[in-house]
């Protein structure tokens, strides 16, 4: 696992796409992509493109409802603070449902499969630029234990989202224990530094990934733990 | 909150840093830093440096007891897994005492204050080099609900661990609430994709981090969740 200097790049004016718009199209039209790059792009773009907005007229009930409805389970309340399982099993806040930087009067939804979301964006961009790509979508989440949201990836397609090192020698030759890396969270990560929540950027290039990384990836398979693994729920 | 293209150097050869050494030092003499840039470095070598290996006879009892010294609470207990907080308040696997990556018949323990240990080596740099970076010590932890391990910081110096984004206004005019970006991690796991585990290169540089982001920062003051605030313990 070694990955030479990255770059990373903002997708200027990739903000303004709406639904039914090409997310792949605008990308390319906007960015010159090479072979090996991992395009970075916001679940809320992808609700919007894919028309996961639904009606919102801003009071708590209607919120409740729609959190409601995006919910398989309530693992904890506090005041106005909802941390629920999504269907696609993520724990997050408000089953994922946000309120900002939507249209008035809509609140958007996670995309329904972010990881077929991502097969689709990247056979587009391949389709239009002819060129192949990694792509992993990503969304804001909150953590136990430590303050401040992060971008973690919520699909991924043509990269493996968690890199297994089980099994090979650490520096010191011994083996290496549990070592499996989440590279598709830490890409998605790196990702949201040039992207900014308030500026209308949401996508970016990550350039230099090593390509040995690339391949059948699942962040559903790979990243969701199942609950009977899980030791804090 | 913008940051340009960044770009993310792993610092080759810093891997032999050993007890006494200065990582600052080490640093400056692989790497021709620029003000501006982030100095990524793992815990680790920071650790390694500050002497804080402890003797290990491998066996399990010992591992128990080293964990044990090390953790102010167990939270969750699973086979060989434990789950603790530490006494700087991070909750991670066996208190973050490490088996890899450090000489035969030791263990390695997370550096006492990794805060003070970030300021002492921005400190360094400036000395031997001149410039004026930010320092961000990481560590490798696993989370609740999602598989695989990302890295986060433990330490930074010269940079907020969090950006404050509330109040601002979304892309759509609307206040964004509770949007505090933990940049400091985001750093850390960007950092970590040109690390490797195995390759020893324990060093990064991540360039072209937005000037308005740098100053005064702790991630034990603004990342570590008071239990009160936590849902999950």
């Amino acid at each position: 696992m070694t990955t030479g200097p990255l770059t990373i790049l903002p997708v200027e004016g990739s903000g303004e796409i709406g639904p039914g718009d090409g997310i792949a199209e605008a990308i390319a039209a906007r960015v010159t992509v090479s072979d090996g790059d991992v395009v970075v792009v916001t679940g809320k773009i992808v609700s919007k493109a894919e028309g996961r907005l639904v009606p919102f007229d801003g009071t708590p009930e209607a919120k409740a409802e729609i959190v409601a409805s995006e919910s398989v389970r309530i693992l904890r309340r506090r005041g106005d603070l909802v941390i629920a399982q999504t269907r696609h099993g993520f724990i997050c806040a408000h089953a994922g449902v946000d309120l900002s930087n939507v249209p008035d009067g809509s609140a958007a939804l996670l995309p329904t499969d972010p990881d077929r979301s991502a097969r689709r964006i990247r056979d587009g961009i391949a389709r239009v630029s002819g060129r192949e790509v990694a792509v992993v979508i990503s969304d804001t989440f909150g953590r136990p234990f430590r303050r401040g949201l992060t971008d973690v990836a919520i699909g991924v397609a043509g990269i493996a989202a968690l890199l297994d090192l089980r099994g090979e020698l650490d520096a010191g030759g011994r083996p290496m224990r549990t070592t499996e890396v989440c590279v598709a969270d830490e890409i998605a990560a790196a990702a949201d530094l040039v992207m900014g929540k308030a500026s209308r950027v949401p996508a970016a290039i990550v350039r230099g990934i090593d390509r040995a990384w690339f391949g059948r990836g699942s962040v559903h398979d790979e990243v969701v733990r199942p609950p009977i693994d899980d030791l804090f729920r």
